[in-house]
């Protein structure tokens, strides 16, 4: 069952807030989670941020982000794994769900996706045991393969999978958000495979035509070609019982009203929701 | 091995000629085969442009393309039929060696991918017979995920080989376009899979920032960030001896002059050549 309790709002769907502002947006609507940048709790303090979500009653769903691993210098690598430490230490300051990890693309001036892929594979394992010891879950996401050169070399779920099945499921899990995985034919098979593992959902449309900025190209749920329905409903069928992230990078959205945008994000959530427990009814007891 | 002997110049890299300009302009740079498209043969008539190849003595590498099967109506599928079948009879008169098909993208009003799916594999096998008695080659070509939605529901080069794997490998094979596919963490097994299948060899380079058109975002071979050397190696590796052409959709390089163009396609395949030679030596005899 998922119904309008679970909803998440990630801020940067609210990209013209502060950390401290997209709380109080969240408690104006009656929205239970949210997902918060680290860039944006810095520019609100760390401890306040932490003190305005317990104040709110507001629960931390995700923190974007960790990662960006790939470097060619030992000494960017090191820098790396220094930032991502901290991104675990404000993971667990805030009591999120996940810290989310978006890897990093090919390696700067080279062609070798296996040795960006190696890279990844080796800052995480390096990260694990911090993140265990800081009780935190990290989140591996997989991007969409159009940000495979530039972001992140992780470019579908099952890769996401077998990456996180090496470590303990208690610290290392996957993100499954609908824009990045969508249009995936193995999809259905690596949410399955995902189960257990899935610490973060996350859910945007996919709009056409591509913005020219296509980090942009997200739009409501709803106002695109992407079946929420079916993949929600794969993610419920996973096990997963977290919250359901609405995150959308958009510039009109951005540029809209905060308040009005949360009331689109609740409205089409609510929706979703509904259509997901029409198709697949709780079963008779 | 691969050489300048096995260049082919796709002619929408030089988007502004005709086909019989085209054609000329592979005479010109002493390049022997050409991958026509369809409006442009048509344009120039179809008996002219055969005329025009068998004088020059070109090769046709492909034509592009037939697909677009997915369609809401009975009607538009039955004309998008009708449309695939006449594609193959304009390939078998031009000698191509493939028939380049383009799937289609979601149903247009619906959001149910495996119905996309379903409706291509249809469309597939119902104009298999057609092309077999036509002597024509089908080659099914996945295009990249971000095209998934408008354009081509097969998004991997293992979609593509599954599809293929139906029917007669003397009547469908698949397209390898390194544009497309060169993210695949599963593209060397994927190649390895389509041996005996592999019907095109499509070459340009990934380049970044994505343009406002996603369309246009490719660039000269060694221009962006694709591991060309690897890929080719693959390709050679599976048995293919068929030509590699180079196709480039990128407004700059069609407002330069053809014959630039034409020069730097085949220095850069040269180039290409010759690092994938030195990657792997012939073995000795």
């Amino acid at each position: 069952m998922i119904d309008l309790s679970r909803l998440s709002l990630n801020q940067a769907t609210v990209q013209k807030l502060g950390a401290l502002d997209a709380i109080d947006l969240c408690v104006r609507h009656d929205i239970a989670a949210i997902g918060l940048w680290r860039d944006k709790v810095a520019q609100a303090g760390l401890a306040a941020t932490v003190a305005a979500a317990r104040a709110a009653g507001l629960h931390i769903s995700s923190l974007c982000r960790g990662g960006f691993f790939t470097h060619a210098d030992a000494s960017r690598r090191a820098a790396a794994a220094a930032d991502n430490r901290a991104a675990v230490l404000e993971a667990a300051a805030l009591g999120a769900d996940a810290l989310i990890l978006v890897a990093g693309g090919l390696v700067p001036g080279s062609k070798d996706l296996p040795l960006a892929r190696q890279m990844i594979g080796d800052a995480v394992a390096d990260l694990v045991p911090f993140a265990e010891q800081a009780g935190v879950r990290l989140g591996i996401e997989a991007l969409h393969p159009m940000f495979c050169a530039d972001r992140c070399a992780i470019s579908r779920l099952g890769e996401a999978v077998d990456l996180a099945a090496q470590f303990p499921a208690d610290t290392v899990g996957v993100v499954v958000d609908t824009y990045h995985v969508w249009w995936d034919v193995q999809l259905a098979a690596d949410i399955d495979r995902a189960a257990g593992r899935i610490v973060s959902y996350q859910l945007c449309d996919w709009v056409l035509p591509l913005p020219q900025d296509v980090l942009l190209g997200r739009g409501h749920l709803g106002d695109g070609c992407i079946d929420l329905r079916a993949i929600t409903a794969m993610v419920l069928g996973a096990g997963y019982t977290g919250f359901a992230e609405v995150e959308i990078f958009n510039q009109e959205i951005w540029d809209a009203p905060a308040d009005d945008t949360a009331a689109v994000v609740k409205s089409r959530f609510a929706d979703l929701a509904g259509a997901v427990a029409a198709a697949a009814p709780e079963p008779e007891r």
